[in-house]
């Protein structure tokens, strides 16, 4: 299986493109190759697909159900007695309305923390996207549930995740340091050490939360990590809005990877201070996400984008922080890097997860600055074509059997909503 | 003319509206009626057009050019040296991308600020767009480019506003109390009191403008507004970020129109505790608006209403505040009303300027809540028909003319911008 992309804009020179299976073989000018599919890249630029790097893919079933609350109303009232009654048949088709929204926004690769491991695992394999899935855990600080939770991730690690194509990758999913007790955390952190698997933790989101953790545990979220012996370079953890310099330091000296949530953290209002530039100049990998769609509430990554360095300028009252090309390395190449794959960038033997943006509409006229028009003044409906694994999930705009998706999952999110 | 629109999505109901010459005539179910064109609404919902209340729409030739400055250096190496070159030519394509770009994001009527007037007018005319079109003058505080300006307000008010349908309005455009003298302000205030024309100014747009004011003229922007007697209800200020409670009192007394621009203000990084809640508890009318293409940078008052309601939320702490349904009436309702038109709402005798949003996209599945997926999880793109003055101007998400739109403005602004 072989795509040659003719005549592409990719970063400011019109150049060929040819995958073969799954990975970029050649970049050059008038590449004269053979290919199984041609695809004409006249008024495209090629862009590497998005990561986005937090989220929580099912939840595109409550997406505008419960907005403009605070937050403890809203989970008391409107999600956690939906969530419980979360079946795989639901937790599928919600997996396959974000996949497709993802992929027609232009995210070939994201980060999933949810219910229902199989669900979530079978819905991506068949869309044809790359998902590091973490099945969400909590223990309450409760010692059979704890032991539940471990038993859990060793059957996924056993049992399950051998079943996917290598597109699906395993990650435990530890909830939070207020849901999730330390010594769950240590052995995770054991447990996923030996199997070199990610680990996916929300962490410093609220205030609320740093207060409680120094009431806890006599520490601030990222010391109390430290102390537990669980930072890593496979700890991922979601928002970090509020960490101090000592602890961007400790972030940094164990490589740990931080995804920032702007949509979510605005709307929840969580927090605006998230410290891109600084954790950026200390060392450490910055990823972008959307978070659940109950939150964002969409999962488009060039929205994100535009937040992140609008709200970043913003607070900072800095025009010059974080330029348009600097988030989109966070979106794309970070991304990629956070969960270890060799994808976020367009160069010969990195894999072939690739968008073809639609140059012919306002958002790019005029083209001055192609960065720039992405972040700033286009959406993810500008992504005409998207490959993923060097297959095409997506082109002129159009995903096979996106309708039935919708409509499937439209009436199961009703159906739920309706019992509750 | 006339037209019907059958079984669209209208709050929550399924209902016909038909409309008669430029009117909203009958809004019912089942509408036993003949129409000259009859619009499907079967999987649509239908929306007031949005009032974008303040924009530059020319400035499109300049998106993305020189992004990620300091506001000095943009103006003064990339903007102004171009704006002293612009030729009727590229204002009249620069304003009909801009009104392609807002048909396209749902906005049929915006008011604007800029210079070469009837290239302005001229391409809103043909768009079929409605207009605020306000000349935009600077005196400098000096005499003579002063009675320049009173004599170009006066010849746009004697020879060119006639000329246009009522589409078209003329508005007087003083750029900012620091570029323009109170003597000429007044001089304004009454000119267009005697012609019942609105007065759109930039005022309390950063923290600079108001340090200056009060060195300048010993007052803070809206005090100083006040004592030269030029607060009325025809005075349309945008952005507005630095006002105390007593000078929201005077814009409420003085019944003054308020445009929040919060893809503007972030961007460049101008503020973001706009005080929206306080204004609208004192009884201000709150427009929206996307400011121009330079520093917005589109024309989207989807992703505006977004930005507003979430920005709003973030600098509060509070996820209460500015729920949907409020920023969706700036957007619309308070719009029409700042500028004086009776639309913004979708009732019998009101101005038939409507889109039609396409709910078979991800974005609205499921459709739990139609305002909140459409503030919180769409984009402009999500306009598939849009109804100016009781005219199509878009249908399925095509304008006609649009590619040559696209071609034609896009060269001017290489050539515009290749020989600075
Ligand atoms: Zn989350
Ligand atoms: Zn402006």
């Amino acid at each position: 299986m072989s795509i040659l992309i003719k005549g592409v804009l990719l970063n400011d020179a019109v150049k060929d493109v040819y995958i073969e299976k799954n990975e970029i073989r050649h970049i050059g000018t008038d590449l004269q190759v053979q290919a199984d599919q041609v695809i004409d890249g006249k008024r495209k630029a090629l862009i590497p697909g998005f990561v986005n790097a937090h989220t929580h893919a099912a939840m595109t079933l409550f997406r505008g159900f419960g907005d403009d609350m605070a937050l403890m109303p809203w989970l008391e009232q409107k999600i956690w007695p939906n969530e419980d009654k979360l079946t795989y048949e639901d937790m599928y088709w919600g997996t396959k309305l974000a996949c497709l929204e993802m992929i027609k926004s232009g995210t070939t690769t994201f980060s999933d923390m949810y219910h229902q491991y199989e669900a979530t695992a079978d819905a991506v394999e068949e869309m044809g996207m790359r998902a590091l899935v973490a099945g969400a855990c909590f223990d309450g600080f409760n010692l059979k549930l704890a032991e539940r939770c471990k038993r859990e991730n060793e059957k996924l690690m056993a049992e399950v995740v051998g079943n996917y194509s290598d597109r699906i990758r395993y990650a435990a999913g530890p909830h939070a340091i207020y849901t999730v007790s330390g010594e769950l955390l240590k052995w995770i952190h054991s447990f996923t050490a030996e199997h070199d698997a990610p680990v996916h933790l929300h962490l410093a989101e609220t205030e609320g939360e740093v207060q409680d953790s120094v009431k806890k545990f006599g520490l601030t979220p990222v010391r109390y990590l430290n102390k537990l012996g669980v930072l890593s370079p496979r700890l991922i953890i979601a928002h970090g809005i509020y960490v101090d310099d000592d602890e961007i330091r400790m972030l940094a000296d164990h490589d740990v990877k931080v995804v920032h949530n702007p949509a979510s953290n605005m709307k929840l209002a969580s927090g605006i201070r998230f410290k891109f530039c600084e954790m950026r100049k200390a060392g450490v990998t910055v990823a972008l996400g959307t978070d659940g769609c109950s939150s964002s509430n969409n999962l488009d990554m060039v929205e994100a984008m535009k937040l992140a360095s609008l709200l970043g300028k913003a607070w900072r009252k800095d025009p010059e922080a974080i330029p348009a090309g600097e988030i989109f390395k966070a979106a794309t190449e970070a991304g990629a890097s956070a969960i270890g794959l060799k994808a976020g960038r367009i160069a010969e033997g990195y894999l072939a997860d690739l968008c073809l943006v639609d140059l012919n509409i306002p958002a790019f006229i005029p083209n001055h600055n192609f960065v720039s028009n992405l972040v700033y003044a286009a959406n993810g409906s500008c992504i005409d074509t998207v490959i993923c694994d060097g297959k095409i999930l997506m082109q002129d705009k159009k995903v096979p059997g996106e309708e039935e998706i919708m409509e499937r999952t439209a009436e199961l999110a009703y159906k739920l909503v309706k019992e509750s």
